[in-house]
């Protein structure tokens, strides 16, 4: 789903740079004669990368941050010099901030809330009609301004920058969605249709991961700590 | 203007393929797994190549038409083989219709109509969902069923297809078109306010061309038709 | 030698294309005003991958499908929109087939038969003059109508689709897969040659790997079973 | 048809290469670890530049010649750096020659005798097993040795170089020629229809070169000169 | 000749970037991590291009400027987004010289004085250790600080920018301009070998723009200007 | 620091293959119409990628040669064809070698001395006026005739080819290199100045790797040995 919504982040906010909805007016490409505009991307993990696909594609000048240098080197050997590569600290984040039309939130930590690498102060440092679009915003969002917004109103805007903070992006684009998520999780099912529960459990590790509860007993050890209980080793259910 | 609407139209297309706002809820891109939408470009003039352009930058299936086969092989050219270049006619735009998720029209003919390539009966045979961007509407459209829309109003629904119609796409980025616009016409106000409204009209055909009225006689062909009255040649006014 | 197959297999199947050669008379890379033909590549392996780099370099329309979604996400990663990722199942077999002018077989599985991903009845389905080119067949076929054939009388025609199986395609090549096959191997001669073979075998675990017998005793798995005999741990010959 | 056989020559070219055809046995792109083929394309016109698009797409290391330094500079503006772009002189001819896998004859003249660039001499210079395919056969040919042959037996041997001499290439793809070939000529086949044959010759200074007799009067300058006569003038004709 | 001074200057304003040598001491290209620098140049014409694609292919941000937007549309044509196109006007000069790492001068007007785009004011706004390479030196330089230099020492700083005016870089790399100038001029020398100069002359416009005296009398009209006379036309000396 | 001196040895190469500095005088890109210049690479680690970068930017034929295939493979989907790929092996190298305007060293083993692949005999073999450019010379380099120099004297001639030795060639490009650094080594001052030393080193093995001497003790295994001590253990220490 990372990839579904670092492409949409992309030709969303182009589309809230539009003067009629609020944006500074500009097209991400710019036309020959006229400088294309600037697309800050925090995260080059799997949605910052798509996102700067998108971006470079569609012709902005491209920015990414990230603070594993292994991930720009990757992001470098793929665009070849078509994305800049900035190492993510606070006093990069507010250089590129400046210049920022688009700016996406793509720091997305497993199972963990988003760092807050944007302040409130920072954002009043942004361009007049910049947008934000914060892919992170579910796990509370990357810029301290964000808050989650739905498909049917999805943008407000703080600081005279349009925020866009859609939680479920991907729903926008259901057929896709449907397929992608299909291809991820079909071989599974199909494990479970042909092996019964236990015996596929018991075979794949990735399955086991997935268990919440066993026949009335709780087995993540997250859930459990969640609702202040000890688990029940998986291990232990299956034989 | 040309560059800037066709820029525009496929990220305003692919914006309104999202479920939300009544389209197919596809991404244009795919991502892995799953193919991409299909673009269909009516016109490989000057919108229709930078529509082109923008659609494959997103990493869309673009197929675009058009009568001239030398500017097709000048796509050809450009893309190498990222573009399907197919040669207008009435069958072949009838193929490609059925398997368009996004239909931009581009057939822009100086100072002319647009030809009508796609008539009512041909729009029910897209799929349901798909999204049609005319950029020649304020010509009259390519498309039977395109009428001029708003910004603030932009699309409707005929035969389950999403219709874009907004008349005057560059004023949604006026700070890039403001720029573009005067790009194109600085030069000549220069000249004007160099030498003079005469001498520069006699000295530069490319300004003679744009003279309307003098001193009070009717001197473009064009609007002395309009007029019922004969023109009076502007090289008899200059002397 | 499946890169040499795969880069091959492409330029194999354009030649049958080829009206005169029993192929439904198109050129893979269409030209200005015709669209390009269709290649579907089974298996997103080295083999495929380098079909697929042939495949859009000659400038066709190149799907590839795989069960294994990473596969599909590299492929995207290095084509960039240039070549369509699709999951391999029956249902997405089914329906590219319908479309393909060129089959790629190039479903490998390293010391296994290959899957048999194509039945005789899709095979039926395919267009008139299709052509398939299968490199798993020396691996059994990824094609249920596939059968081995030799160089000299490489092809033969079922359902009106021309099937190309030559098991040893790289032998059509021989100075290429010579130095290939030479680049591979002669690290292992050269340390036979410095170091005897006892101790190479020793000190390099890819060598030990490939030993079938050790003074007359069976060590290989493989080679054992296939003779009913229980293998010598090599470990203990070198000792 | 020079846009078909361009393309065609490439991948013809790459077949007999193939040891069991009597070709070097050599692959054009190589595979990592091996160089790959060279390729020489005499001509960069339009067949000359559709060679080239297709050897660099299969990854060979291709060179380009013509006398036309403009042109060259076309190529070079469109492959930037991947074809190495020489002017032609027999100098530069014999050098590339001494170092070709594949020698691609694409000098047409339109309405004349091709050029003979490589002699016999210049032949027996090549490497063994090396391919010579010349698409300006039916005119006489670039190369002494070459002499038309067909489709059922294209090539034979000289000097231990393989020739392809097909006069007609296109025939081998008749899908996709007889399109393109539609695709030129439909639009005057639709003047002549709609206007007849007077008037549309009259309007269409395209069609009315293309007249050989008019009413029994011989009126193509070239024609007349072939068979001794006077032309007729065509306005003379039509008036 | 354009050709190789437009390739050469940005290899020649990278190398003097070095802190060694007096430059700014950063790497074009950049690294993963750390952001390329900016390369600034004046002109869009065959220099300007050609800077651009070495300045491109080293990886750095290229702007260019151009009065003609035709020309700006045609390097976004060829470069799809990897080279920023800005109108030439003093105004955006010095916005993008505050900016500018090196700055190419391309700006040729053929057989006239360089405009002086780049006063010396805006020279004291650039970088520290920045570089301007000016190839129009020999016809005047765009930039007003700029004045000619030797190959033996072709550097001086002026306002901490360090000035390249090497009036014949060509000269720089023999081998390669003399083959280029060979290939550009051959064709003439054949002709007059073939058919003596008198006839050759008479054949061949652009041969006759070249003559300056014939048989003693002044025929081209700048070198009569220069010597106060008034020229003979040549075609009454051929006659 | 790698990727510095990988692409700084093109651009310094390219400079002193100029005829006033010594060099043959060749354009590496050449023009439209003369071939490019030739790199030969030795080594496909990350300096040697980011020569081959450089050099494939600057239009020059390329050429690099590693003993891993699996490098070989890496560098040909980076660059699909653009560059050719070679074993390594000194036969391979003795060809190529004849045929290079620039060779780039980049054989760098971490931690040990460079392999000596070129032999003073070979150097003998190069075109006159050739240049070597050695970024392995801290390291001993690769090339048998190479000798460290400084950036105030970097080069000298031996065999007519000239010698680039400069054993640091980051600190050219001091603000880049820096930075470079900066990003790299940052995060560890960070744990550093957070955790106190003790801690950090505790937690993070990448800083344990780092310590020579402990409280007086040398714990570091090579810095023993050098001193002829026996080291340590840290983890005895740090408890």
């Amino acid at each position: 789903m990372s990839e579904v919504a670092g492409r949409l982040s992309v030709q969303e906010g182009a589309f809230y740079l539009g003067r009629a909805r609020g944006g500074r007016g500009i097209l991400l490409s710019g036309v020959p004669g006229v400088p294309p505009g600037n697309v800050v991307i925090l995260g080059a993990g799997t949605a910052g990368l798509n996102a700067a696909r998108a971006a470079v594609g569609l012709g902005a000048d491209v920015s990414i941050l990230d603070v594993n240098l292994d991930r720009l080197r990757h992001v470098d050997d793929l665009f070849r010099g078509q994305v800049v590569t900035v190492v993510s600290n606070s006093f990069n984040v507010e250089q590129v901030l400046r210049r920022a039309d688009l700016l996406i939130g793509a720091v997305l930590v497993a199972g963990a809330r988003a760092p807050r690498l944007v302040t409130k102060e920072m954002v009043t440092t942004m361009k007049e009609g910049g947008v934000i679009v914060d892919i992170s915003v579910d796990q509370g969002g990357c810029v301290e301004t964000i808050r989650p917004t739905t498909l049917l109103d999805p943008v407000y805007v703080v600081s005279s920058v349009v925020h866009y903070g859609v939680a479920n992006m991907p729903a926008l684009v259901p057929r896709t969605s449907t397929f992608a998520l299909t291809n991820a999780t079909l071989p599974y099912a199909m494990e479970l249709a042909t092996h019964g529960v236990a015996d596929a459990v018991r075979a794949n590790p990735a399955l086991a991961k997935g268990v919440n509860i066993w026949r009335g007993r709780v087995v993540h050890p997250a859930v459990a700590e969640a609702l202040g209980e000890k688990p029940t080793p998986l291990d232990a259910c299956l034989r």
